[in-house]
């Protein structure tokens, strides 16, 4: 590719007077522009993305921090944010935290730098459970605007995009109880240290507290025998009639456990998860799931950030987007 | 942040001054170098990354355009990617192609246009489909360094990190005919119009001819119901003792199907798919696999082509990342 040095070493020129040429600046002489202008187009030269950049003092580029893409629920934020990022003309910069806060601060550092406009971030795993976020802090003190998603810190004042995780699960237990008449709920999960993890609790024990049942609560560490754990249960508790998995893979799991106990799903047992129709595909019978719009989050922060990018007193926001009951065959 | 404008203008000196001053630069005298440094000390300006890029013409980023993260091999890859650039130094970009050819061509004519030193690419489906590849060689024409993974183009001289396609499955099969003594095997597969579904079928193929035995090709669209398929076929065709899938999903429903028409697993019939740990997780008896280094080909990608970028007589390589066959429970 051609570049400004090469035109103006061939014109026998100064870079900067290529640069003005190109740019019509009036401190260049017709003829010389006319001659730069000849000689750019004869060699195909393009301008210097990161020049123009420069130039314009906005990079139109967003920058993406993620726990991880080996979660499908970021993964699928991520094609959202992308999709919608390319429709706007914005590029972005993926970092991936790997749920380090470490890793976490030195990519917003990194990108801080006049890397990116603004920020999209979902918080890692040790920053919630450390509560450390001064460094996001950091980066809105420095007028660069962040959007946080889904793993959200109460404490700071930004745009959030976050799905009803307190409602959802609220409404999953409600159905088993209500239109399946389910007495004894069990709830498993292995993300209760984070946010959505705290409130998704929530919900399941407001909805069994409402109906005066008892809350069965299994909490399983990320390293943990999931299989046992929940089969072990199962076998302790042969009275339970419904399971309800606030994460992507316990679901899947418990429906193979209770299988393996000799219930027959969804008539001795009903089983609801997290998920999306790959999950469905996954288990036998396909397992009903509190679906979240995870395209849908990427598609709206991106449209969220882009807002406050471009106006000049913007509003602070927390839009939630709504999950959907999907069932599938393990529920009756 | 401040910036140099700012610097240039408390100073009451032009922006190039300041940046001359700040980087020692012999025209600008020693009273003036002492201010600027002063206050930029003092209102802690940090050098633009963007301009610093400029200067450097690196930009020390990795483009990466993966056809999705949705599916979990490019997931996976892409967290070895994004770990071994940091610890490199470098930042990536990562670009979603979405599997369509034309956003390919617009990823990689965004980012060639000076934001990446050099690419990652694994090749869109459609861009496979049509065997439409002319823009990867543009950019390689352009003195970019492309490096190809997993999907590769063999018309086009790069870089290459492949696993053992064509031998994974040949020696799969061959673990079912010679160590389980299988003779009727079948070969699931939603992929068979990529490179890599082409080389595994063919390697299926050698492994049944070696032994004399009738090959089952089950081929399955993207929009196909997979269960019904291999359900009927398991129905239709009974003496089928083993299934060997190429892909990350049609195992696991391989598994649920096979179930379902009675069968016990592995005593009347054996499963080997694809997939990583996690893919074991989810399945119930847990799934034999031929488990793809996904991350080691990340790893491999990223330190390939930064040899390439850092070497003046940088040879073309192909790298094979040897896969494992993990056996679980739905093997004897």
């Amino acid at each position: 590719m051609t570049t400004l040095k090469e035109l103006a070493k061939l014109l026998n020129i100064s870079v900067s007077t290529v640069s003005k040429a190109l740019n019509d600046s009036h401190e260049i002489s017709a003829t010389t522009k006319r001659r730069v202008n000849e000689l750019a187009e004869k060699l195909n030269y393009k301008p210097n993305r990161i020049a123009q950049q420069l130039k314009s003092n906005t990079t139109k580029t967003i920058g993406v921090i993620l726990p991880t893409v080996t979660n499908p629920f970021f993964a699928e934020v991520l094609h959202g944010i992308e999709t919608n990022a390319t429709k706007n003309k914005y590029d972005i910069i993926v970092c991936l935290s790997d749920e380090s806060l470490t890793k976490e601060q030195r990519s917003l550092e990194l990108l801080s730098n006049g890397s990116v406009d603004g920020f999209i971030i979902a918080v890692a795993r040790e920053s919630q459970v450390l509560e450390q976020t001064a460094h996001i802090n950091t980066v809105i003190n420095n007028k660069i605007p962040v959007l946080m998603f889904d793993r959200v810190v109460n404490e700071i004042t930004c745009d959030k995009v976050v799905v009803d995780d307190f409602q959802s699960v609220f409404e999953a237990t409600e159905y088993l109880i209500k239109t399946e008449q389910r007495k004894h709920i069990l709830l498993v999960s292995n993300i209760e240290e984070l946010s959505v993890g705290k409130l998704r609790i929530k919900g399941y024990q407001k909805s069994i507290e409402d109906a005066n049942l008892k809350s069965n609560v299994l909490k399983l560490s990320k390293v943990d025998d999931v299989e046992k754990h929940i089969y072990n249960y199962l076998q302790d508790n042969p009275e339970t009639d419904a399971i309800v998995s606030i994460d992507h893979i316990t679901g899947i799991i418990a429906i193979n456990m209770a299988k393996k106990t000799g219930k027959n799903i969804p008539k001795d047992i009903s089983v609801i998860g997290f998920g999306y129709e790959h999950t469905q595909l996954l288990s036998s019978p396909k397992i009903s799931i509190v679906h979240q719009k995870a395209y849908e989050i990427g598609e709206m922060s991106v449209k969220l950030l882009i807002d406050n990018l471009k106006s000049e007193d913007h509003k602070v926001k927390t839009i939630v987007v709504p999950s959907e009951l999907k069932l599938g065959e393990s529920t009756k």
